[in-house]
């Protein structure tokens, strides 16, 4: 079991039995739905985590950077999505992978199309990313010249296996509430079927890849698509739930931090806990406030959940400052522990760098600088 | 020579002799005002750039963890004040510490107090922290009572040596111009003064140590303190800039991020270096909008700020999103580098762990997690 006596500074604790309850839903409903299931890995960023859902079936990852392909194939993963642009000035660790692996690579113009074929000596898939609205990359989905230019590109070239369309609907992060998730996940695959049946019409047998936690989430069943990237589930965070994309008690990670300070006079307690292990991720609440985080408290098998009138209201480098009330002022004392439900913690878990499970296990995670 | 072909990753580039500048002009200005100078180590971490500081006669140090002050005493270090509040859950770290160098903590409650001096075999200095208006941690100013009460228990006690009051005046952070930094640093010294007073007057000898990077850096001199620990100068960011603390050639930092993608419609470039590389903080400009950081290229000898029009405006795990225009648009494409000056230096060094000077030479920082 979970020791708190051994808990001395900012903790990342991880349900695991939660996180594997988030895993198998996720599993289930893409097989269900026969669309593959392709995880992503940049979340938990760790070879244990990774072999739970090994254990599932699961043999293909998505990952968001070179090294992190690197460490999942050590670790014997052997067919890997880099779900991030094909960086050029990484090519030759990229044909290194190639040689490996089997690898799948994203691009959104033809003159990196161009020069990946040139460095390869290996062949690798290649997805096309498409802006569905997003605008973060990606060929914009209404822009048909540049899109057949870039897939005939890759079509023709010795070393790039075209596969099809992958898009990571950001947009959903703007949803709130189930309805919402799902009218922007609509608007995106009627976006991404119109650049589809462009390609297909022009000879191009294209699958269709998508990704975004929110859409994932809620949607009982995938239809239209071929393969689901998603990859905050396995933890979600504060973001997800004011999404509408999980509840509360699904949150599978929480910052155990040591109490330094209480502050009756302002209601604020002060936490060993700050912007180098939360990341300064915040929500904006409906009264406008910034929120960096919530409270929840140990209990005898997990953690319970504060309301809402309990929240970190200010990170420094080290310090979390937390706003409370007389209810938790009066039972806290320095040397106490707190833990803080992280607002994204895809970013908490790569400050925390290891986890710490309710049994008392330690897992820890890829080292990328 | 920084070769910037090398530059394959999104990497913290350092303008050494800038950083030496801003050591050497602070370091000058506290011997002027005779005031000891202990430089905060966090915003760096790293045992080279602490050696620079050595050279000039630097001697005492600030760090902000018992990690860090772990690391720069594996480097040499043998006077070290942790401006960091006692944690009670690593009392047998402090006091291996203790028995090992000249350690300096400090507390805003008596229980602290006596549970350090009960863990400790060893000798350590003491210093009451004091909220002077930051509300961050400390005993507010204006609590009389509660102050003696913590100094009188540090002074009876075996194993603390009372040294004094000390503040981290934040809220200078607040201030735009020299004029209101110099205003918020008045005030706070009128508070500190008042509480020196009452110890005094209580019998206890009792010296004030101050430490905001704003202050330290538009004070011409310093008086009625008798040690700074300013940290970030070193660096300095673009938030010290905003304040009014610094101008933007004397940054002495910037994150080199890779071009994956280019996008005329929207006038944004997608960079490699996102917020695990840069962290979410932000500024909030005149206009409401958020930025994450300005755009700078390399030149011959170091690099070209661009106008304010060039910044980050967003950030995903390892996206950055640049705004920008026609003029820098034109000019670049997927695989060039583009240069972005961080909005907090210290959370963008925690994350890229090293840094590469102009000359190309590799420095790294301590391994904490």
């Amino acid at each position: 079991m979970l020791r708190p006596e051994e808990v001395t500074r900012p903790t990342l604790l991880l349900n695991r039995q939660q996180a594997i309850n988030n895993i198998e839903r996720m599993h289930r409903k893409a097989a269900q739905s026969s669309v593959a299931f392709r995880p992503h890995f940049k979340t938990h960023q760790s070879a244990t985590i990774g072999s739970w859902f090994r254990k599932m079936g699961v043999t293909a990852i998505t990952v968001s950077s070179v090294e992190m392909a690197v460490y999942f194939a050590q670790h014997g993963w052997q067919d890997i999505t880099i779900a991030f642009p094909v960086n050029v000035r990484q090519l030759d660790a990229i044909n290194a992978l190639a040689d490996s692996l089997t690898l799948h690579l994203l691009l959104d113009n033809a003159n990196t199309a161009v020069q990946l074929n040139q460095a390869l000596t290996h062949s690798v898939n290649v997805w096309l990313e498409v802006d569905a609205g997003y605008h973060r990359t990606g060929v914009p989905w209404d822009n048909t010249q540049t899109i057949l230019t870039v897939a005939r590109t890759v079509q023709q070239a010795q070393h790039l296996q075209w596969r099809g369309i992958l898009t990571h609907a950001g947009n959903t992060y703007a949803a709130r509430g189930q309805a919402a998730i799902l009218a922007a996940h609509a608007e995106t695959m009627s976006r991404l079927h119109t650049v589809q049946t462009r390609l297909v019409e022009n000879g191009m047998e294209t699958a269709v890849s998508i990704g975004d936690t929110p859409a994932c989430s809620v949607l009982e069943s995938f239809t239209g698509v071929d393969e689901i990237r998603p990859g905050n589930f396995v933890f979600y965070d504060l973001m997800q739930a004011q999404i509408g994309a999980c509840t509360l008690p699904e949150i599978a990670v929480a910052a155990a931090c040591p109490v330094v300070g209480v502050y009756p006079q302002r209601n604020q307690i002060a936490l060993y806990g700050g912007a180098v292990h939360l990341s300064k991720e915040s929500l904006v609440e409906a009264d406008g406030s910034i929120r960096y985080g919530r409270i929840a408290r140990l209990t005898q098998d997990g953690w319970e959940i504060l309301s809402p009138h309990h929240y970190v209201a200010g990170l420094s480098q080290e310090h979390g400052l937390v706003q409370t009330n007389e209810d938790l002022l009066n039972t806290v004392t320095p040397g106490d522990l707190l833990l803080v439900l992280p607002v994204h913690s895809c970013l908490t878990a790569n400050l925390l760098k290891k986890y710490v499970t309710l049994e008392g296990e330690q897992i820890h995670m890829a080292a990328i600088h």
